[in-house]
């Protein structure tokens, strides 16, 4: 196995607006993507991997933003998701703050005299994100998707393609998601959420033009997300009551790090707010807690897929409290209930919601068993 | 059942310093406190109720502070510790913000020229305040306690008493508590301290002489609090999904409070700013943090509680991820071991760890029973 090496991210120009599920619609925009393999000629074997909050369409090999993408352990030649058979599709979501169309961008809107978009970027959901790729996808000449893949909020777009876009998707893989967050889900986003914005450096959304960055905000929303996307149990392993300077000295009788797990978190909320954008934040934890296909039909998972014709292969991790094997479970029941495809892998790992991102052989060896099988279809 | 009726807290001067496990001392100080019941003639009937993050001496009944007792529930005549049998004692720990000396108060080092402490109020541990509380015991004139009885961080000072003075307790009850805190839990301290000491309001802790208060990183803090002291269950029954404008009106497609979550978590955080200290939550959350007396016993449990001569009550609630029953169990077998006394009971509650404050039948049902037991003693 080796990687899909150094790769080019690309650019598209959208002139039409994207009308959202606000009622508002978003101006011209571009859309940021990378591709990995060969479209073959029937262009049946496309798959689109959907990113989460902290991820873009940098999904694997090295490109000029630097590191190995996010998911580079599972796309590449010879990985479970096979460069050499699929072309794959990674595509950053409006909104964000890695290279498609968002917040730091220019409105186009002539009141906005030239000024980045701040906090008049429009809230934008789940359901726009997949019209966009949607979109993206057509000018690929891409008819039906082979599968769309995601996790956490990744694998909400995967479920709302199959719902939006029923005849263009044959298969979709959502790992460690979820029909629709739960109120504790909603409340850590929330808590994040006034972080930011009652972050003095905030200016309403409009920081840009200050020159500064709600620092604190960042950090202290990104401190909450690490420790919800591990484990206690990993946490206790990783971490414990470890105190940075050994045992042997003790506590400093202070507030500033004695345990390792404080050092951790600054560490990762320090850095994250170096690169991460606020109104961005803002923006996807919203389409997180806005995300619930069901609600029009009463809450009725079943009645919500009952038009959907895709196969399904859902993924959970037992230590996973973020986004739990239960959720997971739900889905599986509504379709078992409707008679649709569905494969469910409930892999029992430590990591906590993160295990979507690691390497689990396990949950690798479901991954590329399913992908075989779909490579089948059009071999 | 009734109420103790109207209480009035007194305050009690301790001119000699108390030396800290930190090596600093506080000097001459106040305790606030509040009894209810009698002391009978052999003074064997005295409860000391210990209290935790965000409480006071004002226990039961209803004082010039205002509404009644934060376990007015347990405590009254009749109740499960029935002060017409017991004589309870409610105690404000220092560096609390409710009475006893704390970060509000004059700093008596003259280089401080009368300035409030601030952030230079001494690092306190769950071992000083129970060096405090024996001193304020000792001038009661209880040689003996007939129990300790806290939850939570309370239940952390009941544990400590065994162990510190092993021949004053003749009971300790211990409700969602646990031998030290875990690595998440030491984590979400850490987040709501970060969210305090970087507010600007906060001012290294002299915020006092500013004349404002850090009330963004207090609201944060406390939020956090809330959801981690409520379980998954309770929030999904109590809030779930529900729109605070109800779902006909559909989202604000903004960061304005749409879900009942936010509504309820939004006013429980503006609410604790407006009267909780900063610098007596860095104090406690550390205080919790630093509580872990097996740390010299190499972690081994039955080593830290072999010279311990309390019979013990341990109470956890199913719900609770916060305090789980899983920690209860540990002191529990650590107990077993030694052979010692234990009774351990672990209740079936949905409200996590706020099970303690609640009146449930079962939980109150095993401590009515347990303080049934110890005033047949002195009966």
């Amino acid at each position: 196995m080796t990687s899909v090496g150094t790769v080019t991210a690309q650019q598209m120009h959208f002139a039409q607006p994207l009308p959202l599920r606000s009622g508002a619609t978003l101006g011209a925009y571009w859309l940021t993507y990378e591709t990995y393999g060969t479209l073959n000629a029937d262009k049946s074997n496309a798959v689109l991997v959907c990113h989460a909050l902290n991820a873009s369409h940098h999904v694997a090999g090295v490109d000029t933003a630097g590191p190995e993408g996010w998911w580079d352990n599972l796309v590449g030649p010879g990985k479970p998701l096979d460069t050499e058979r699929f072309f794959v599709i990674g595509i950053n979501n409006p909104g964000s703050c890695f290279g498609s169309t968002g917040p730091m961008h220019a409105n186009p809107d002539p009141a906005a005299q030239g000024k980045p978009y701040g906090a008049d970027f429009p809230v934008i959901t789940v359901e726009d994100w997949v019209d966009a790729q949607a979109r993206l996808i057509d000018r690929l000449g891409i008819g039906q998707l082979a599968a769309v893949i995601g996790g956490s909020l990744g694998g909400m777009q995967a479920l709302a393609w199959t719902l939006r876009y029923a005849d263009r998707v044959r298969h979709c893989i959502g790992v460690a998601t979820a029909p629709n967050l739960s109120a504790e889900n909603i409340a850590f986003n929330e808590i994040a959420r006034r972080a930011i914005i009652t972050d003095p450096d905030f200016h309403g959304g409009h920081f840009y033009a200050h020159g500064v960055v709600p620092r604190r905000g960042l950090t202290i929303a990104r401190m909450i997300g690490h420790v919800t996307y591990l484990s206690d149990d990993v946490m206790a392993s990783k971490f414990g009551r470890k105190l940075r300077r050994g045992a042997e000295e003790g506590f400093s009788f202070g507030f500033d790090v004695d345990f390792e797990i404080e050092s951790y978190l600054r560490y990762q909320g320090d850095k994250f707010s170096d690169y991460f954008d606020a109104n961005t934040y803002l923006l996807i934890t919203r389409a997180l807690d806005y995300f619930d296909p069901a609600a029009r039909f009463g809450g009725d998972l079943a009645k919500t897929f009952a038009g959907a014709l895709a196969k399904y292969l859902l993924v959970s991790f037992t230590t996973d409290w973020r986004f739990s094997p239960a959720r997971s479970r739900e889905l599986v029941k509504a379709l078992v209930t409707n008679r649709q495809h569905v494969s469910y892998a409930e892999i029992d790992a430590p990591h906590g919601h993160d295990a979507f991102l690691l390497d689990d052989p396990r949950y690798h060896g479901v991954l590329r068993t399913y992908f075989d099988r779909i490579a089948e279809e059009f071999a």
